[in-house]
């Protein structure tokens, strides 16, 4: 695909997550992109049978184009806890099982969980990254994915109002507030999503014909 | 530690678990070996701290060991689901994080949890085994370690009222019916307990002074 070079490229952002389409325009937008983020039409969510978060994003991001024709950005993310051989993983976002309710609900029946299975893990071993891989796929059938990561520990009990998932459990390598207590901008800077997204963003300014990010 | 030659060898075997030490009991009696099979006195459980079965099994045999004076068998024993990256793993008596009410209790509890977190997972994907560590130690600090395995995959919802733990789930490699569904005997015969435990056996016949099993 190539940019027609007339006003900004149309990319569609290709989840129903409100937490993560905010942090997903967020960083996009401070990339500095010319490109307009649209969101995904209301429709069935596409089911997320991969085994890694890179076959997730790509399968939700190649959904995403055939029902919009234009290109789209994906991601799947998760927390992979060392104690837990690296689980929940990809299934982060249903580990209690729990599909009824909203997605606030079930954020906190994954975070009781959590805790309630690492509740005798001492703190030297609490190890975790959160884990992202952004995929871009074109409606040529270009597809590009990347990743980043935030490794940090889990304490036990959770803290903060921001973010979303289990942000209020984490803390981050080097810092001493969990991902739910920065600001926007702080999380954005150091997380695995702004990372790989950013990151995603060089691949789309090579689409754009070479025009960088600002 | 040598044999008298006089009567039996005390063995104390290091659970509390029912379900396991009726297991216990009946695959050593069915070896031939001339042990004496004792229980754990009451008193607190040992913490599993141990990051693998051998590790926890042999925990929980030292500390039978220091608290009888005998030597001790323990076990340790879990399911590794394919899917959540062999977990739940060490953590399977506890994979709901539930510690309250009878072990029946936290059966179901975590039988519950994990069908909702493979409820996405199709027929082939559905892979498991049932891992077994059993360990041997006696009063003067030789220990031993021995493993066993049982490949299997796990239904949509548990049938049968035998066994314990996850066995209402699980068909092993070669069966249709789960392993709550098989007799005692049956079940002996495949499972990782019973193929670990005859493993000690002979193990133990060699601290007996060369007596082999029957």
């Amino acid at each position: 695909m190539t940019a027609t070079g007339a006003g900004p490229w149309r990319v569609v952002l290709a989840s129903r997550n409100d937490g993560k389409l905010r942090e997903l325009d967020r960083i996009l937008t401070g990339t500095g992109l010319a490109i307009e983020v649209v969101a995904l039409p209301p429709g069935p969510e596409v089911a997320e049978t991969g085994s890694t978060f890179a076959e997730n994003a790509l399968i939700k991001a190649r959904d995403a184009v055939a029902t919009t024709g234009l290109a789209a950005i994906a991601d799947d993310s998760g927390l992979a806890v060392d104690e837990l051989a690296g689980m929940p993983g990809v299934r982060s976002a249903r580990w209690a099982g729990v599909r009824a309710g909203t997605r606030a609900d079930r954020d906190a029946a994954n975070n009781a969980l959590l805790l309630a299975q690492l509740d005798d893990v001492e703190a030297e071993r609490r190890g975790a990254a959160f884990v992202c891989a952004a995929a871009l796929v074109t409606p040529d059938g270009a597809e590009h994915v990347v990743h980043g990561s935030l490794r940090g520990r889990l304490l036990t009990a959770g803290r903060g109002e921001g973010g979303f998932g289990y942000d209020p459990l984490f803390v981050a390598d080097g810092e001493t507030r969990t991902n739910a207590e920065l600001t926007a901008d702080e999380k954005d800077l150091i997380s695995h999503r702004g990372k790989a997204l950013r990151e995603l963003a060089t691949v789309i300014a090579d689409q754009l014909g070479g025009r960088r990010p600002a």
